[in-house]
């Protein structure tokens, strides 16, 4: 096969984990560029300066690299301090939700989920949950608790379907409504729908 | 054309109203059978035992005819009566939104959004947002502000993003999680999160 690991351009030297890193940015990019469907195996390793057989050594199909990639590459949702009240806690987290959203591996695991046929939906559904979904429920989770100690949320405010309102409410108005989410828009969910909803 | 008025069996002589229900009926059933890219006008036509050309006098493609299926035949919404409380009357209008989303044309709208490429998808997410969650949108504010007169109701309920905590929490456990909503769990979900909202 052509595409082996000498093809790729002279004096680029890469090891293990560099040339991994450098095929999953290209996979990325390529997914970016051209979407899910027009993605092909020769395309990354053509952006990576590599050959086939060295995507193909680490991951069987395009699907399986894809998913690393966005695995990998997707931002955490990372702690929140504490801003002294539930108000700023959810809206501080709100936000980082939407700019993982944004993000580039957010917006091109959102062109997969559009594009790839029902036989790979469930993989990239399952990766958005654990990926965003169940992290997101369990920072509000503890956000909630903590405005509990604090004394500015309802101590009965712990069933299970509190912490889906803000991810139901964020991907409603994306996905259904088709708007982008704004900072005022955020703080105005906020104040409207969870400051009632958890107030003592 | 072969797939004339005159193709159809003998002895069926059906008028304009008559041929237009039974084609749009079989549109309906070749959705929930094969699905919409599978879905051709000839399979419609020999459905409803007539020709294509039948068809293609009506709707100039199976989009058109499609999207003519399922906005005729989804289930209206209907009124809520006052049932006493907001919290019966948002219970009531949970389960019909429920139970829109599980009729026939509720499910094979879902399949025509999941499966059509995305020169369709605005079309058919055009029809759901003014079939299904406008109404919605409508009728929750009926009956909040009903509450509000009624006095189970804080009076300054009134702000556009309260309407849309319903129709995203049921979107989201069925696309996102993947469950179905059953009567308890639209119980569950008003006592848990739409009752303390909007309480006084």
């Amino acid at each position: 096969m052509m595409g082996s690991r000498w093809s790729q351009a002279p004096g680029v030297r890469r090891r293990g984990p560099e040339l991994e890193r450098a095929i999953l940015d290209a996979a990325l990019e390529q997914l970016g560029a051209v979407g899910w469907n027009a993605l092909t195996m020769e395309g990354v390793a053509s952006g990576a300066r590599t050959g086939k057989a060295a995507l193909y050594r680490r991951w069987p199909s395009k699907a399986d690299l894809v998913a690393d990639a966005l695995r990998t590459r997707l931002p955490p949702l990372g702690q929140i301090p504490d801003l002294g009240s539930v108000r700023e806690d959810l809206y501080a987290l709100c936000v980082r939700i939407r700019d993982v959203m944004r993000s580039r591996p957010g917006q091109a695991l959102h062109v997969v989920l559009h594009e790839c046929d029902p036989s790979h939906a469930g993989r990239f559904h399952g990766l958005i949950w654990s990926a965003l979904h169940e992290p997101a429920h369990r920072h509000i989770g503890e956000l909630v608790r903590r405005g509990i100690d604090r004394g500015d949320v309802r101590p009965d405010a712990t069933g299970p379907f509190l912490v889906e309102v803000i991810p139901a409410m964020m991907m409603y108005r994306a996905k259904v409504c088709g708007s982008e989410w704004r900072d005022a828009d955020i703080a105005e969910m906020i104040d409207e729908v969870m400051v009632p909803l958890l107030r003592v």
